[in-house]
């Protein structure tokens, strides 16, 4: 669908003269920015005294992000749109700074930065200097949600961003740079996703200057056919701007912009009016135009302009070189600050007046502040998808069944501001039931055996970890909730994401007008221990490792051994703002050990003991604790427990289940941890303990640190060992079973010490039994799986 | 540039009857693995007692893999090619396995797995069995190095191994599951790093069956025509086979792989024999056949085959439903089995005999088995390139810089087996010097201002660390050498891959035919201490906690502090075969501490007291030990020695460098774990240890578990905390610098209890003075970031 739209023609020449006096305003504010500590508008003599010490910032890409903002700003006032700017290069931070600052947005948001020569002298001077603002479009930016620092991923954040937002557009800067990445390259096909009719447009704006930080880039050294032919390839109509000249410049890039957004606007009105029938052919823009335009064009005899020379700092040596000095001060002076600030220092009035008004301008557009938008979830009472558990440790259910329940009922609740993310896992990770209410979104052709599929859905499903993490990334920024549910290895795909995505929390938390967004939630699921069947490359928590790590103001993780406790912690998680929360279960069926409300109170102490399956009294100091996390975990813990009282009735064991993982470190390390009084209270102050975890045992070793007596926690876990085989032997291959479980009391239980060998050489003859069952019939034992639950 | 070949036409009718009949062997091969455990020619009819208990595997992408193979074959015959085959679609592990059984390689490396009916049944329940294969191609693979578990990595593996291999072609098989891939997307691009008179050939073959697990594909619904200019704008030519006839489809695919082998030949001749001009315009296939193609069509009223549904195991409940297995006995017959194999169950010899000889058969491909071609380095003598110390701690100088020219003289003594991948940093990163023998290597047009970017170079850089990581491997497994070079925090982009690069390694340990390949050897500069000019996204050390879960076998992280021990880390590192060896230094300068004699001796010890900043003989008990690890912990460790002496030198310090992290655990966790006695003649039996540690604190917590007394470990390191400010003030945000250290001193000194508060007071107030500096000069307290070296 390629709707006609009229003829654009360029604006006056006398809208084009001041549209690049905005322009230059902004070269000159990223400049200042970069080198100025004194003389803001240069009406001095430049002096070495004027320039700042370390000479930080990017230039190259700067003019580009300059020019597309003032163009953008035209068609926000021309036509009343609503745009949030999202910068691939967010090296040119202080680009969107500086537009920011012009339009009045900066001011209102920081107001010490006064729009005269001291507050534009303290705009300079706090950039890329200590106590003040980085050097990237960061969260201290108004307007944006994206810091472009690790590159690849302004596509899937805008993608994420328009989703459910009808009136909303994204201009997506894409650096030739970034468009080198995997992430970036994989998200073009983010206009597959995008329904007209309810969704609002991503517009791309490639923007090729050729070269990186020193070698060429790819797309900037193709033919304009080349990247037409990709974008067509991948339904876009491609738009073509190039140029060096500014006037010429300003005119195509006006017209080219206009044509873009008024066929959005026809697109999007055609959907609207008639229904969507097939997909659009968006629209997408490639400029080109040089790296550091209108900076140095030559230095010591080298090309600067248009090279990758211009990349950070084009006269790098200002204060040690004299020539090199002039050479800033009449390239400041090139775009006439005189005519640009009054005598104030103040941007002249006219100028100003380009900006759009109030929210309108896309320094304070709200969707940038996603939490001024944020409606919390009308959540379903999770106690009603209760399952019952009349004695634990009996039952086998499919826990993520009884969350796809939840999340069905969810979905209708919140028509309009909840979506579930899903690299086509839904059914695979026994969520279909939110196929009852929606559909998989694909906005391409559909054929009669498609199974829910449809161009209204909402739940998105694509085989991209990247795509799935980015766009929910972008649909959370701008104040709405999901779940990104994934097979727990290849959430690992995601790591880095997770983390960029982690530091912008940890910024915004100390950024009062930032207001909380809804916490990105991870399922993860099809975790390593039921992998069996895929075998060892699926076989991974490192995603927990990776977690931990972040501040603790933001991470969360959830091991919830059974479905109540599943329901418990997501409703937990949803209510939630500003977290990572990863929740960790499987998918297959397993045991269900607590009632809902049992569990409620379970996860609200995020762990405790259980009774029920300990050979103590709780008040009473055990010979041995066992501890464990997560689902597998849990049910050996279980098995093992039951297996002492068989065997070795005289031990006294206790058993305490941990959910919040998050409970384990020392308070002062991380909100959630126990107090110590709790923590002795559950490990007792000097008592070994057996600690059976999901993951690789060095998290459990790293977060208890601090506690009394670390080395009597002897932890088993993920050891890296697996392949295709059975649920039992996975345990067995880890050494994480019941009888290794077994082993390790009967090797820290003092009184046991005389039977020792004894013991152990029962249990590992019962090991060797499994191993040799287990090969020659394909399947495990049955009377050791099922130990725990025959009895 | 398009060469003209001449027009192909299609075998013969006898020909393609005899394919189409190695192809019905090896679908049938492949429903054997996933089903029989017993009458493995269906020579009796079906029972539930022939059926094995799980069933697992995945038919959806096999028949099409299948179908490439015997096609390869023929013409790998026909013109002597030297081929391996790369299967993105990996969990079609049972068609691999079953053509090289046809072919007769696997009974080569697997005797027990004989040509007749009793090897046939092993191979049949050796699949996703306990102790047998894993359901995916994996190492156990004969001619594999790609097992596809982790979709999105094919082409980039393709692009490795071609590299430098001009008569290699690979056959990447992408999966369009696969292709929604990012790092997918993201590595179509590797043509224009491939020169056609030196590099051999990727061919990729993008196999359309529509759907992934549940879902569409993407480019399964998309036009031929988008599809075409989706790989135009990459630059290649597409060939189209479509159809679900066999026939047919023989026909089509037999003449399309042949004209793109025969363009292939004849692009690479020109190039050869003309020189190279202009990038080639590389042929590429897209191959749509039904997924699940030939096995049942309709199971229970819904259609299976070319659906989702064929995706694993398409008639699920054999062993339970009658009907089920009926039709499973009829899908066996249908491929009429007894035509196959003659009466002793072996592959009849005619059709055996389309299989190709010796090592050109797929399954025997040296280059998938790059142990066996690999030629170790000729590595330059590293002292030859040592740094001066004369006294330690003085002198300031980029360390990574002499790396460089160590990695020039590398390229100049192995110019065909060594490359240099890097996201567009080599220069950033200081290695420079390599210019001076290669350059960027950029196979499209290059302009004069390009900075030694060439067709002929072997500096390997892209902005992708996907591109990177997956070309690196690609070229290790094939038996080459390099380096990955890259900012430390983005590392964390290719944490997945690194991880299925450990797991590929740690198999391939177990089997005794895969020789050892070159390590994958990174090198993690721009560290996060040294990125205050980029800020908070750019600070991130997460990779080293995730390589620490790689089983201890494969696992290395080193953290040389100065250039000389970067250089005798870096030669070990070149030295070593089949690990992930991690090597975290700063490209800014540095102190240097030791003399390249001094270096090699502490490199090899990997851990020891230095007592040259120590203020205890290393033979009597100190205060306290002052351990670190990375450069800047180790600066701001004899700074923090330094300053005690001055202030406090009744206090008896010892210092202890770390190099090798992996000798931190006890020797049972890890082969480089210092034994018990060298542990305690370090750190001590009892007393307390301040540890400055280069990334986050939780690693050291883990790695020492088991050693003596860990509560006694008082790790500093990077605790997420950044932006953009001053080298000095990262530390001190991280409460890592010098002054934190001595406050750690202060605290666990006993004999300083008295004294505590005021000297406490005394450094917080050095802080606080700091601070104040900083803030308003821009840069550091001129005498605290010098303090030791002004001395």
């Amino acid at each position: 669908m390629k709707p006609s739209i009229p003829q654009v023609s360029a604006p006056s020449d006398e809208l084009i003269e001041k549209m690049n006096a905005w322009w230059r305003a902004a070269n000159y504010l990223n400049i200042g920015q970069i080198y100025l500590k004194a003389n803001p508008l240069v009406k001095e003599p430049l002096t070495v005294d004027h320039i700042k010490p370390r000479l930080l910032g990017h230039w190259g890409t700067s003019p580009g992000l300059n020019l597309v903002y003032v163009h953008l700003n035209r068609l926000i006032k021309q036509y009343g749109l609503d745009v949030v700017y999202m910068a691939g290069p967010g090296h040119g931070g202080p680009a969107l700074v500086a537009n920011v600052y012009l339009e009045g947005s900066y001011t209102e948001f920081f107001p010490e930065i006064t729009r005269d020569e001291a507050g534009l002298l303290k705009l300079f001077r706090q950039f890329s200097t200590p106590g003040g603002i980085p050097s990237h479009v960061s969260a201290t930016t108004p307007g944006s949600i994206h810091e472009g620092g690790e590159l690849g991923y302004v596509l899937v954040h805008a993608f994420g961003a328009v989703m459910d937002n009808p009136e909303l557009i994204v201009a997506a800067v894409v650096g030739d740079g970034e468009a080198e990445t995997g992430p970036l390259e994989g998200s073009w096909k983010g206009i597959r996703f995008i329904n007209p009719e309810r969704d609002g447009a991503v517009l791309p704006i490639l923007h090729l200057n050729g070269y990186k930080i020193s070698g060429p880039t790819v797309w900037g050294r193709e033919s304009d056919e080349n990247i037409a032919r990709f974008l067509e390839g991948h339904g876009y109509e491609p738009h073509f701007v190039e140029g060096d000249d500014p006037a010429a410049v300003h005119r195509d890039f006006a017209v080219c912009l206009e044509t873009a957004i008024l066929k959005i606007q026809a697109i999007q009105k055609e959907a609207r009016e008639n229904g969507f029938t097939t997909r659009p052919v968006w629209p997408a823009i490639v400029l080109r135009t040089p790296k550091g335009w209108t900076g140095p064009k030559v230095v010591d005899g080298l090309p600067v302009e248009g090279t990758f020379r211009a990349h950070q700092v084009p006269l790098s040596t200002v204060r040690e070189n004299p020539t090199h000095l002039k050479m800033l001060e009449e390239w400041l002076h090139s775009y006439r600050p005189e005519e640009l600030f009054d005598e104030n220092g103040t941007f002249r009035a006219d100028l100003y007046a380009l900006a759009p008004a109030g929210d309108h301008r896309m320094g304070a557009n709200p969707h940038a502040n996603g939490g001024k938008l944020t409606i919390p979830l009308d959540l379903p009472d999770f106690s009603d998808y209760a399952v019952p558990v009349p004695s634990p440790a009996k039952e086998r259910i499919e826990s993520t069944r009884e969350l796809g329940k939840f999340l069905r009922d969810l979905y209708k609740r919140n028509p309009h501001n909840f979506r579930l993310f899903c690299p086509d896992e839904t059914n695979s990770n026994r969520l279909g039931a939110v196929f009852e209410v929606t559909d998989r979104c694909f906005v391409s052709p559909l054929i009669a055996i498609d199974d829910h599929v449809s161009h209204t859905g909402r739940v998105m499903e694509v085989l991209s970890e990247h795509n799935c993490h980015g766009w929910l990334e972008g649909y959370n920024l701008t104040g709405r909730h999901g779940l990104f549910a994934t097979y727990e290895a290849f959430a690992m795909v995601a790591d880095s994401m997770s983390m960029q995505h982690a530091k912008w929390l940890e910024h915004c938390r100390h950024i009062p007008w930032r207001k909380p967004v809804p916490s990105l939630n991870y399922l993860l699921t099809s975790t390593c221990w039921r992998n069996d069947h895929n075998g060892f490359s699926h076989q991974g928590p490192g995603f927990i490792d990776n977690l931990i790590n972040k501040r603790p103001e933001v991470a969360r993780v959830y091991l919830p051994p059974d479905a109540n406790c599943l329901l418990s912690v997501a409703d937990h998680c949803f209510r939630s703002t500003n977290y990572l929360n990863a929740i960790v279960i499987d998918k297959q069926p397993q045991l269900q050990y607590l009632t809902m409300e049992q569990a409620r109170a379970h996860c609200a102490r995020g762990a405790d003991i259980w009774t029920w399956c300990s050979n103590c009294p709780p008040d009473e100091e055990p010979d041995i604790v066992l501890a464990c996390a997560g689902d597998i975990a849990t049910q050996e813990t279980v098995a093992a427990a039951w297996l002492l009282r068989q065997h070795l009735p005289s031990v006294r064991v206790r058993v305490v289940n941990i959910v919040d993982l998050m409970a384990l470190p020392p308070r002062d390390k991380h909100p959630h941890g126990m107090d110590h009084t709790d923590f002795v209270r559950l490990f007792t102050e000097k008592g070994h303990v057996i600690f059976a975890f999901h993951g690789f045992p060095g998290v459990v070793h790293q977060l208890i640190h601090g506690r009394p007596d670390q080395d009597r926690f002897h932890v088993r876990g993920y050891i890296e060992e697996g392949t295709t085989t059975t649920p039992f032997d996975m345990v067995v291959l880890n050494k994480m079973s019941r009888i290794h479980l077994c082993q390790d009391v009967i090797r820290h239980v003092p009184r046991l010490a005389g039977e020792e060998t004894r013991l152990l050489q029962a249990t590992e003859d019962l090991l060797q039994k499994h191993r040799r069952y287990v090969r020659e019939h394909f399947e495990d034992l049955p009377e050791i799986a099922d130990w725990v639950w025959t009895d």
